[in-house]
């Protein structure tokens, strides 16, 4: 498969002359059309008002032959100026080629019509902040990162654990109890090992008082938990943090609370407190609402006045403290049966953020419908980045009964599926939200990427594509050093300080090259994505800005793959085994033989 | 091509338990599997509350070796409960097989991870009336259908024209001027014609008084048009097709009014009118909005007070004389830059109807991310019908140059990507949006579908394809006689009444039996679709009940044709060439020579 000579659009800087669209201000599009693919006019369709209108594209001289974005240098470039009207305006581009007319979406090219699920989105919404675009994010699970002192004066429901000689409870009732200690000031110690990894932002799952180790069951959102050093060490942690130019992102949940919370005692105790409102109790039954039935989560009324109104307090309250939030189970908040909240919570609380906080949802199958709005900034991208590379990189002897919820093991996919999942994601979110949202290889709630992998090999394939590939990396604090685990659970190992032989060294030492690949490439970060070739054990794409080309092959397996053009210079990975040849694009590029399996990159320069 | 193996499910009665879910009452889902598709597992994934959740199907004992739905008889029948719970439950199932994990969504069957955009929906919103589903729709253009007596005295604006000798003009400023007198009574007297094609709902495009032939621009919604006869016209009109157990259709412009409707003009003369806040006036420059610029259609203003009360208020006076709406461009009724009043303006127009009554919408491109809720019932589905009809059964000297508002000359497509356009916009639309939408071949707006298809054995083919699709068939009247046209001023014909020489007797001979098939056969109406074999001159499907399969098989051109199974009655078109072959799933079906371009349908009886 070749996709050379794919007319190509995106969302990046290289094609969209802004990244923040106002209504009534013109945008300037570009195409590009290699000229194999013989394109000889374009428009653009753009909708406006509910109906779909047509800017004639014209050529660009100023691009056209130029070195432009050096992979593709003689394709022929296209412009043309779109002025959105509406929030959220989808547009596709028209082409007319000698082969007959085609569509351009977000999803591909198309010679038949199809519907706009696809379509490439201009988002005038307020854009997320800025420095979104450029950070990696590293995730801790307090109880298991680091403890600075003795074990605290356990609650009477905590199963104290010896940090380095009792292996987690993998599943069962010790799992939410069994306790560890870790807490923040053990964080803070540790954070040149995060500083070395190229990560910028951490973020801690939940920090409130609770009564389980996981603490998504808060009892309090007006303190950090005094077991993890209380509000004086989470102050110790963000300021830590923000003297480095870090951030820290919070874990909010604003489906439930936990049963121990003051407003739900209050609502269950009594059918006249106000706070009975703020849960969804059946007037008939007494019986309440909770998160999957589990009655320690009751779940949080979004129609209630008081919801809404001291759900956003607790954002302005840790503003200062937290940069942001991840919300947890963001895709369920606001939604019971005929009610929908969902769009309305998320735009009440990200007004209660300042402009540079980020707001990041949780949602584990097709986010797409709840972005792009004025909520959530982005989602944990687990459907259309965690599972394609899990499928593509999954060991051969994977024990693992399902697939992040879906029943089943992993599946076996390869490179044109896992392609074609990536793309069709991809497609239903405009670009910034697509950068914008988290792309885990795992995380406190999965088995490790080390364990789907089966192998150092494969798991830094999927750590090349991590760095590599649009939207933010998020490392679940424990993968840099190669540890495993079966399941969420299972994988809160807490972290082999004292254990030098849990630590894989080649493994640490790829994340601070590759993440630090990232945090040095500005293609890595904000450039365009233009895939340029896919087989079953290859995926081969160029990340582009104006002025330079960063080539990524990534391979699972042993084969042969194209070959970049002469003066491409290896950034990372093995070089290959020939040299690379000179380009011609009226031939197929000639083939290199590639190592297995890899993640190479290559600069293209102007 | 073949699909013969593909599992299969869609929303029709055959493989949904109800057409009308409500939350929290259990649903029944089949989903049939060929032996050959190795299917060993079934789950379906529905969303609940924003969270998909997995119930395990079961092997289905009371289908599976039956005679069920004629063509398969060896396949296996899978059934699951699924409890909606939402207004709208999007659904999908998880296939395990002897080749892997697969979904099975609307769109398709996947053998990689996508989003939710072509998922099944079960819908629990209020369901459209039952008799939609049976229906099919005779378009009648008032000026140009039948005058009842002489011509009119004609207000100042109109051009006279002679019905038999004066050609439409079909462009330029007397295209809306041309006044041919066509009347409300003409289309009683006429009513025999109409009854005997099969169509049993008549809709009429706009009868109110305007300053247009078209008459979309509305001077008042109180009176029709003393031009058309008046009210008494139109109430002697619905009262005859009421006789007959037919119904009228509305068209009604919820997005504008004409420049001389006393709301307009009461808000263009005072800006402090109550009516000033119907319209979209800026309130610098005093300047108003209006449908694509043109200024004698202003726009209404859907965050109106009184356009909310007063649009309303049109439908419940007409309730009785119409059985319900065609709303005009109801893709852009109350969309205006930041504000989006759509659903608004839908959901309250539909309140206003009586539960029986039909409320469809017009869009041009793609609907569905307005159907599906407590508005509209279905639209007019240019996008998903019209267009890839056209695509397929062009003519080959088609000097047509825009394709319903895109650029370019109608593309030629073959019949994979045509059922590619079929299939991908039918997957965005629960199957009840789809059954409750109008299926156009050609309109008020557009060329005729005779002059597209250049010829007659093609315009049959794509009438066969609207008289078998799922959908409700919408003819325009006069393609029953074959008439041609342009462009849609051009397709506004006078009825050749008077002139035999201009209608095709075989064309009409044609709708009267390909829509009585659809009449007499319940399986065309209501029964699922399976597409069986796709290649570019051919398209196969199912149309299909518990009891019963209709086999069809549309070609454009010669060819040969997977046969049908032993037993298959032909019930349309002419017998192929050689007799059917015994059925025997492990061999590809034997094959037959088809006749160009045909259409022919045979029944498999259980």
């Amino acid at each position: 498969m070749r996709f050379l000579d794919r007319p190509h659009h995106d969302g990046s800087a290289l094609y969209v002359s802004t990244p923040a669209p106002e209504p009534g201000r013109p945008v300037t599009l570009w195409l590009r059309a290699p000229r194999a693919a013989g394109v000889t006019g374009v428009h653009v369709r753009a909708v406006h008002d509910g109906e779909p209108r047509y800017a004639r594209a014209a050529p660009d001289p100023e691009r056209t032959g130029r070195p432009v974005a050096g992979y593709g240098r003689s394709d022929a470039w296209w412009r043309a100026e779109v002025t959105p009207v509406n929030l959220v305006t989808r547009y596709r581009f028209l082409l007319e080629t000698t082969g007959g007319q085609a569509w351009l979406t977000a999803a591909g090219l198309f010679a038949h019509d199809l519907p706009d699920s696809g379509d490439f989105r201009l988002v005038c919404h307020d854009p997320p902040p800025d420095w979104m675009a450029d950070s990696i994010v590293y995730q801790i699970f307090p109880d298991r990162f680091a403890r600075s002192g003795p074990m605290p004066d356990l609650p009477p429901w905590a199963l104290p654990r010896d940090w380095d000689r009792d292996p987690v409870i993998p599943s069962g009732p010790g799992a939410a109890r069994q306790f560890y200690g870790g807490d923040l000031d053990g964080v803070v110690r540790h954070l040149d090992h995060v500083e070395s990894l190229g990560a910028d932002t951490v973020y801690l799952t939940p920090v409130f008082p609770a009564r389980s180790n996981h603490r998504y069951d808060a009892a309090s959102f007006e303190h950090a938990d005094p077991l993890l050093g209380g509000d004086a060490a989470l102050r110790r942690l963000s300021d830590a943090l923000h003297a480095r130019r870090m951030r820290l992102i919070g874990d909010l949940t604003a489906n439930h609370t936990g049963d121990a919370h003051p407003w739900f005692t209050a609502a269950v105790s009594d059918a006249a407190a106000p706070e009975r409102d703020m849960y969804l109790f059946d007037p008939v039954t007494g019986d309440y609402a909770a998160w999957w039935g589990v009655k320690t989560l009751p779940k949080l009324n979004w129609g209630s006045p008081l919801v809404r109104a001291r759900l956003p307090e607790v954002i302005t309250r840790w503003t200062g403290t937290f940069d942001g939030w991840r919300v947890d189970v963001a895709n369920m908040t606001g939604r019971s049966g005929l009610d929908d909240h969902n769009h309305e919570a998320a735009a009440l609380l990200r007004r209660a953020l300042p402009p540079d906080a980020a707001f990041v949802a949780e949602h584990n199958h097709d986010a797409s419908g709840d972005l792009d709005r004025d909520g959530w900034h982005g989602t944990m991208n687990y459907a259309g980045f965690t599972r394609p590379v899990w499928a593509w990189l999954r060991g051969d002897d994977l024990g693992l009964d399902h697939f992040l919820g879906v029943p089943g093991a992993v599946p076996r996919r390869d490179g044109l599926a896992t392609l074609a999942t990536l793309r069709s994601f991809a497609s239903h979110l405009s670009w910034r939200s697509l950068v914008h949202s988290w792309q885990p290889l795992d995380s406190h709630d999965t088995p490790r990427i080390r364990t789907v992998t089966g192998s150092r090999e494969r798991h830094l394939v999927a750590l090349g594509l991590q760095a590599t590939l649009p939207g933010t990396p998020m490392v679940f604090a424990g993968s840099e050093f190669g540890l495993t685990g079966v399941n969420g659970e299972h994988s809160r190992t807490p972290m082999p300080w004292h254990r030098p032989a849990d630590r894989d060294p080649a493994t640490l030492a790829a994340h601070r090259e590759l993440l630090g690949l990232r945090r040095r490439e500005p293609a890595l970060r904000r450039g365009g994505l233009r895939w340029l070739h896919a087989d079953a054990d290859c995926l081969v794409f160029a990340r582009e800005t104006y002025e330079e080309t960063l080539l990524v092959c990534a391979r699972r397996a042993p084969g042969v793959t194209p070959a970049p053009p002469a003066g491409a210079e290896p950034v990372h990975g093995d070089p290959p085994d020939h040299p690379p040849n000179p380009p011609n694009p009226s031939n197929p590029p000639n083939r290199l033989k590639g190592a297995e399996p890899s993640l190479t990159v290559w600069r293209l320069v102007n």
